[in-house]
C-alpha cells in the first residue's frame, strides 16, 4: 500500500463479522461506543511532543481494536480504508 | 488473555455482586457516579510523556473500584470485559 | 482500611454535625459550593508530571474541608466513604 | 486560625463597607464581576509545578481586592470566612 | 497609587474621549471587540510559568489599547480604574 | 507560487474527480468527514514549540489526503488554492 | 506609526480590492472563513514561552492573507487599521 499516514495516524482495514468470530473476539452490536475490530495496513512516524518524535506502540499486521466513529473512510483500490490516530486504538489482539 | 490494551488502559472483568459483598465493599446502587469493582485482567504499557512512559499503579489480578460509565465493553471467549483508562480507575482494593 | 486510592486520590469519612461544632467550625447548608468535613482514612501515591511524583499535602488523619459535590461514594464493612482528588480538598483543619 | 489551606489557596475574612471607605477604596455595586475586600487571615503553601512550589505573592494580613463570586464560605468560631485560589486575587491594597 | 496587582495584571485608568482625540487615535463606537485606550497605573510583578516570572512588557505611564470587557472596574480615592490581565492589552501607544 | 504559509501550515491544490481516479484512490462523496485529495503547492517552517521548529512531514509536490472542511480557501493567477495546517493533512499517497 | 503591539500581535493595514488585482491574489467573497489582504505595519516582540522569546515570522512591509474575523479595529490619524496576533496570519505574499 503506498498511502502513508502523517504523525501518530494509522491506516487500518475493517475485519468482517466472520473473521471476528474466529479470533475468539465478539463485540457487541449496541455496545456504547461500538468499538470494531481492524488489521493495520499502514503506520505513521509518530507524534512530535518538544521536538521528540514519540515512537509507535503498534506496527502493520496487528490485529486491533477501535472506536467505531473514529478516522476518516477512504477508497483505495476498490477496497474500503479508514485514517485513525493511534489514541483512538484501544488494544492489540493476539 | 491475548489482548493487549495501549498506552495507559487496562482490561477489567466486572464483579458480580455477590463477590462484592465477600470482599466486604458494597457500591451503592444509585451513586451519583456509580462506582463498580472489577477485577484487572491485561495491562498497557503506560502513557508516554514527553518522551518518558509512566510506569501503571495497577497490576493484572489488583481488584479496583472505578466509574460505571467509563471505558469501552467487549466481548472475549463468550466473557464481557471493559477496557478503560487508569486515570478511571479509582482505588485498588485489599 | 485496605482500599489505596490511585494517583493524588484520598478515602475520606465524613463528619457527622455533632463533630463538627466540636472542632469549631460549623458549614453553613446553604454554602454556594456546600463544603463539607471529613477525615481522611487513606491517601494515595501523589499524581505523576512529567515522570516526577508530586507528594501528597495531606495524610491519614487530617481534619479537612472539602467541596460537597466532589467524588465518588462508596460503602465499606457497613460505612461510608468518599474517595476524591486532593485537587478537591480546600483546607486541613488544626 | 488553625485553618491551612492546600495548595495556592488562602483564607480571607471579608471587609465590612465602613471598613472599606477607610482605606480609600470604594467597589462599585454593580461592577460587572463585582470586587470585594478582605483581609488574608490564612495561606497555602503555593501550587506545585513540575515539581517546583510557586511561592504565594500574599501573605497573612494583606488587604486584598478579588472576585466576588469565588471561593467556598465558611463558618469558624461564629465567623464567616472564605477560602479562595490566590488566582482569584486581583490586587493587594495599602 | 498603594494598590499592587497581583501576577501579570495592571492597573489602568480609561481615557475620556478628548484625550484619545490628541494623540491621535480614534476607536470606533461600534467595533467587534469595542477596544478603549487608558494609562498604566501600576503593574504586577508578572506571571510564574514553570517557575520562572515571565518580565512585564508594560510600564506605569504608559499609554495602552485594551479591550473594553476586559477587566474588572475599582473606584478608589473617588476615581474608576481597571485591573486586567496583561494578556488583555493589545499595544502600547507612543 | 510567490505564497509563503506561515507555522505549520500548507498550499495545496485540489485535485479533480479524474486525477483521482488515475492514482487509484477513489473518496466516498459521503464520507463522514468528506476527506479530499490534493497536492502540496507550498510549505510553511513548521511551528515553533518551546522554542524549537517542528519539521514538516511534508514538501512541495506530495499527494496529499486532508479533510474536506479544513483551511481557507484562496484564489491566486486564476486559481483556486487551499491554505491549511498540516495537522489537517491524513496522509501523504503514492 | 507609533502604536507597538504587545506579545506576537501585529498592527496591519487592508488593503483595497484594487490592490489585490495588482497583486494576483483574488480572494473569494464568500469563502468559509473570508481571508482577506494585508500589509503589516508594526510588529510586536513576539511571544514568551517558558521564558523565550519566540521570533516573529513576519516583519514591517509584508503583504500578508489574515482571517477577515480575528483582530480588533482601530482608526489612527484617520486612517483604519487592525491588531491581530500572528496566529491568525495565514501567509505571507510575494
Amino acid at each position: 500500500m503506498n498511502i502513508k499516514p502523517l504523525g501518530d495516524r494509522v491506516v487500518i482495514k475493517r475485519l468482517e463479522a466472520e473473521e471476528k468470530t474466529k479470533s475468539g473476539i465478539v463485540l457487541p452490536g449496541q455496545a456504547k461506543e461500538q468499538p470494531m475490530m481492524a488489521e493495520i495496513v499502514a503506520v505513521g512516524p509518530g507524534a512530535v511532543e518538544d521536538g521528540k518524535t514519540i515512537p509507535m506502540e503498534v506496527k502493520t499486521g496487528d490485529m486491533v481494536i477501535f472506536s467505531k466513529y473514529a478516522g476518516t473512510e477512504i477508497k483505495y483500490d476498490g477496497e474500503e480504508y479508514t485514517i485513525v490516530s493511534q489514541r483512538d486504538i484501544l488494544a492489540i489482539v493476539g
